[in-house]
């Protein structure tokens, strides 16, 4: 990036190749309705902010490049605070292998976050989520349900603790621990698997989705778009060891976990279908195959019948 | 743009010189600190949104490419306000050659706005605030003072109408009228000189800033980073008629209009620096010369000394 943050704007110089298809994507966070002060620290909400932008990139089946953030804040909020979100950005943004291309603070009553994430084609086609074709298989990469259940137990354990209602400016975060910690972890620093995007697209992805809202909440967009059916296998999903024991520590059935995994967002695993002769490429392993539009209505099927269960995550508001 | 709002993300095409030098850059409004919905439409807003974020992207000597928003408001905002919003934004998008490349609704307590635009150099070196240089000459293409004084003149009326504390949601707005209907229309919808960014960029301008806080203000800015001074010449600035009859009629001394010339802000105006020997391209018109720094500090001096008036805008709050 031959000019960063400083002047009117940064500047990218980028190659022919990647300039052909260069995608953006623009994503909102707001206090209370996407994060909490009182579960997550401010370099947390930095990592979330950065992966929920990338992951949109990614999901097109593009690299991601770049990342805006701006920022408004109320301003009894610490300086320190700000500080820290730009922690969580920029480690966030390594590990995508993205930098940080600029960014705005302003004044507000809560605090507000844009992310605009840049990313490239490097020469392919996007993936959308409008090319799935009955025969397909359908194929996940990175896991679901496990932010849920990582909010699930922060909740509960904030209720104990009465730390719900206190809204801290800077509260000793309730610590995580044994079998558990790896969900609130997954809640707080959502790790969205971006080089499954490109992957997916050199591999001749037909659709691609970012399942930021729920297993079955994006896979009906795919099937609704693309005129087809998606029908999961719920034997191959990413039904853990970690979610079961989560659910027994919650005082709920074990097999609830798969409850988790369809209907739980924000993990920002994405979801893609390849034609049946296409190997999907690692990390993706299949979980469904894609059938033509029945009469009924129904997009999104679980060992071919209609999901009786949840059916889909409105953040935790 | 083959792929538009819908998908994940959107995809631009660039060409291989549009892509050596992809500028982008970022901008947030919050209501009541940059905005009232007593004093301006949802289109209006819309209007300043985009203009606000691609002057920034011209100030680069960057042709606009694309704008994204994202938009949080409350749930008791009218569904109509985000359509008038996307009205206005469409509108301005249009007068600077840009795209809408899509976007993102969140619900909040107050409606806060971002933009990202992007542009490109068309192969041209991107324009900094820091490459002015001693005998430079300082040029401005654009007005300035003109947002200030519509500001002034609305906060007169309403104060006379009492619409300043009833917040209506969707208020008879206060019609102007006369020889200051034109300073109300540029504070509502800021009418940046897009194309003579690119201009000055081709024209070899040493430096640039969308002077967003003030010519003031923003012309210090290039001079810090420039390591100079610049010294514009009272004579030459847009002090018009116009502002002399708005002084009037708020009961000032038109002499006074030169205040919101130096210091009014959000008109986007772009302040450039050429090299002695070049002609500013139109509209640029030269109104000042940049000299060596001195020891005593001063960054901006009007007429040679410096100014003893306002020094800058922070928005109307």
């Amino acid at each position: 990036m031959p000019v960063g943050p400083g002047d009117d704007a940064a500047v990218l110089a980028l190659t022919a190749t990647q300039a052909a298809g260069v995608v953006v994507s623009t994503d909102t966070l707001v206090e209370d309705r996407d994060f909490r002060r009182s579960t997550s620290t401010a370099a947390d909400v930095g990592v979330k902010t950065a992966a929920q932008n990338l992951a949109d990139v990614a999901a097109m089946g593009a690299r991601p490049l770049a990342l805006l953030v701006s920022l408004a804040l109320p301003g009894t909020a610490k300086v320190a605070w700000a500080g820290e979100l730009a922690t969580g950005l920029a480690a966030e943004c390594a590990r995508a292998g993205a930098v940080m291309a600029g960014g705005d603070v302003s004044e507000a009553a809560e605090i507000v976050i844009t992310g605009t994430a840049l990313g490239t084609m490097d020469g392919r086609a996007p993936v959308l989520r409008s090319g799935a074709r009955a025969g397909d298989v359908v194929a996940l990469a990175g896991t679901t349900g496990r932010s849920a259940a990582g909010l699930a137990l922060l909740e509960s354990r904030l209720l104990e603790s009465h730390l719900l209602e206190s809204r801290l400016p800077d509260p000793d975060l309730p610590e995580p621990d044994g079998v558990t910690a790896g969900l609130v972890a997954a809640h707080r620093r959502p790790q969205p698997p971006y080089p499954a995007g490109p992957a997916a697209a050199a591999a001749g992805a037909t659709a691609m989705i970012d399942t930021s809202d729920g297993l079955l909440r994006d896979a009906a967009r795919v099937a609704r778009a693309s005129g087809v059916v998606l029908d999961l296998d719920p034997g191959t999903l990413p039904v853990s060891d970690e979610l079961r024991a989560a659910a027994v520590a919650l005082g709920r059935d074990p097999a609830s976990a798969l409850d988790w995994v369809l209907s739980g967002g924000e993990d920002h695993a994405l979801l893609a279908c390849f034609p049946a002769g296409v190997e999907p490429p690692a990390p993706f392993r299949v979980v469904g195959r894609v059938l033509p539009a029945h009469g009924d209505g129904a997009h999104v099927l679980v060992d071919g019948a209609p999901w009786r269960g949840g059916t889909g995550w409105t953040h935790f508001s």
